[in-house]
Formats: structure tokens, C-alpha cells, sequence
């Protein structure tokens, strides 16, 4: 598959390293510098380049959304017509400080872009761990039992291409419903920043449902 | 410890007979009828027994709030002073319908009760794991990993107190920080009710935050 990475920061870094890894052609764009991104293309292998925010986002048959919220704008007026694409995003709605939400309950960061790009297929996933956890996780992919990852989207397709990434980087994905559960998921994401990052024992952490 | 169960619903009726399993001593309060709450108390043992929501309150340790919200007027009505009380809910602030919280992201219903007894010292716990998943968890208890719950608060001597009821029922306790926290973890509770309800393999659902 081709994976076009929108925002190679923390996320989009590590994500496209692993889906490059998982064999997928993988294309990094927009972050602090073209020396960044080169660098990081190198770094991830032979199915790895680096190009513009355009490319990343036409040349994909699955775009990953992982840009600062405040970035929104700016990143969607240069991807060009995303109409029929699947955007997977795992861009939280942020504020500036990265202290609270600024758009929940009543909508999520996921149903807004959705709303701003009505003939794309969002997807909602990847924001429910931090990126501290990714390589270790993606490392422990052949232990019997995998940490999940929830994900949410309106569209079955779109939903199992995503299901597909998520597998690929070692995590189980749980199916969470349609695109309007982000409304608890991206929640869910502070809740497990505030245990990475505040809690007992650092931020390489994961979560598992376990039906008893 | 006493423990006094102010709601005897799914959760609080579960609660306080594995409380009482536990060794605690329960008084069951409020619930449909005065013959529920005895035929509770006698299949809970004898460590059971059952009272008045002022009993119940009054006489314990700590208190486990878990009514519906569209009654905690009346049950703050009848439990008398609260003030030095420790309060542990698992209420969820949950509209009518039970499709949505009516409070949440600017304030939570941890908060919002903790605003209504200034005197008193709210822990929220037990309300992100669904009632049909506390046996199992409880009969599962001497297993080498247990499933994770997370509480918050803001009282430590409380939070203790809590962490302890929460291991006594098969669960390893996982402080999340603050009663603030609770804007997280009751999205959460909603986002694990979906999976359980609405998701594939039934409703006996746990989670474990796990560390790499």
C-alpha cells in the first residue's frame, strides 16, 4: 500500500519508519525542514521518500493525518482534492498548550475534518498511544498477545484498510463504531498521555481490552 | 473496613457483595424496593446486612455513590452530613436516556459532586468497567496480571482507601492523577460501554494499561 504521512512529527515519524518497515511505499511530508524529512526517509529504508505535502497526500491510497490541530488549515490547502481518499487521522484537537481539547463532547476533532472534507473517508486512529510505545510494541509484534488500538470511522473499507496499518505495527485493533465515538476516544487519548506522561513508570505505555 | 452502598443497582448491588466477600462490612441503601435491598444483603453474607441511605452513609468508612444521576438530588437528600466523608463514585453523569453525559470536557460529575460537598473527599473509581465483568474479574483474582481501573481524586488519604477496595475486587489500581482527571476517565467509561454493548464477544469486559 501507499501511505502518504501528512505531519512527520513524533507520530508521523515513527508511524511511517514502521509502515516502511511493514513493506508499505511510504511517502514523509511537511515537518520542520526538508533536511528532516530527507533524513528521516533515509533512515526508514528503500520503501521510503520523501516529497510535499501534495504528493504525500495524491500519490496515497491511504493518507495518515498527524499535524499539530493549529496546522490544520494550512496542511488542508496544500494536500489538493482529497475526495474519495481515506484519511486516517491521529490528530487530536488540541489548544495551543497542548493543555485541553478544543473541540469535544458535543463533536470530535475527527467528526469536524470529516465535516470539512465531506467526500474524503476519515478515519480516526493511532491517537490512543504515545509515540514513546510504538517501536516496542512494533518489536513485540510476534508475542501471542498484542496491546489494542481503537479506531473509529463511518466508512467499511476505509476502516479495514485501517484496521490493516494498525496490525502491521504490532497493535490488535478494536473496532470502536462510527466516526462520532472519537468523541470518547480522543478523551481516551488524554487520559492514557496523562498516565504516560504524569504517571508511575514512564511513557512507553499500551492499553488491552481482555474480555473475561 | 464499613462500606455503605448508596444506589444498589447493577454496580452497586456487585460491589457490595464482593465487598462483603472481601471482608468488608456493607450496608446496601437504596433500590427499588426494601425486599431487594434484604434479599441483597442475605446473598451477600454475613458480613451484609441492609439500611437507610442515612445509615449507610453515616456509619461508614467510605461511601460508594452509584446511583443514577437523575437521582442524586434526592439520595444527598437522605444521606445527612457528608462533611470528612470519603466518597467513592462510580456515577456517571449520564442524561435520561443514558445515550450521553450532560456534564463534561469543561467539568466532570466527579467534580460537579465534589463541588456539592466541599467537606467531603470524592475518589471516582469503578465506572469504567462494565457490571457484567466484576465476578469474573473478582473469581479471577489470584492470577499473575489483573486487569487495570483506573481512579482519580484529590485527597491521597482517600485515593488509598479506594486503591484498596479496588484490589480487594480483583482489579490493579491505577491512579490517573486529580478529580479533574475525571473528564478523561468518564468519556472513557462511555467508550468501554460501547465496546462492551455495542462491540463483538459480549460484555464481560476488562482493560490493562501495560508498560514496554
Amino acid at each position: 500500500m501507499r501511505v502518504g504521512i501528512v505531519g512527520s512529527g513524533l507520530m508521523g515519524a515513527k508511524l511511517g519508519t514502521l509502515f516502511a518497515r511493514a513493506g508499505h511505499e511510504v511517502v514523509f511530508s511537511y515537518a520542520r525542514s526538508e533536511q528532516k524529512l530527507s533524513e528521516l526517509a533515509r533512515e526508514a529504508g528503500a520503501k521510503a521518500r520523501h516529497g510535499t505535502v501534495r504528493e504525500a497526500a495524491q500519490e496515497a491510497d491511504a493518507v495518515l493525518l498527524a499535524v499539530h490541530w493549529s496546522r490544520l488549515d494550512e496542511v488542508l490547502s496544500q494536500t489538493g482534492d482529497l475526495s474519495g481518499k481515506v484519511i486516517v487521522t491521529c490528530s487530536l484537537p488540541m489548544n495551543d498548550d497542548n493543555t485541553e481539547l478544543v473541540v469535544a463532547h458535543s463533536s470530535s476533532g475527527a467528526e469536524m475534518l470529516a465535516e470539512r472534507l465531506p467526500k474524503a473517508k476519515v478515519v480516526s486512529a493511532f491517537n490512543t498511544v504515545p509515540s514513546e510505545v510504538l517501536f516496542a510494541v512494533f518489536e513485540a509484534r510476534r508475542k501471542l498477545t498484542r496491546p489494542s488500538l481503537v479506531y473509529c470511522g463511518d466508512d467499511s473499507r476505509s476502516k479495514r484498510l485501517a484496521a490493516g496499518l494498525i496490525r502491521d505495527v504490532g497493535f490488535d485493533p478494536v473496532d470502536a463504531g462510527p466516526l462520532r465515538i472519537a468523541r470518547h476516544t480522543e478523551p481516551f487519548a488524554l487520559l492514557v498521555a496523562q498516565l504516560a506522561y504524569e504517571g508511575q513508570g514512564g511513557p512507553e505505555l499500551a492499553y488491552r481490552f481482555e474480555r473475561f
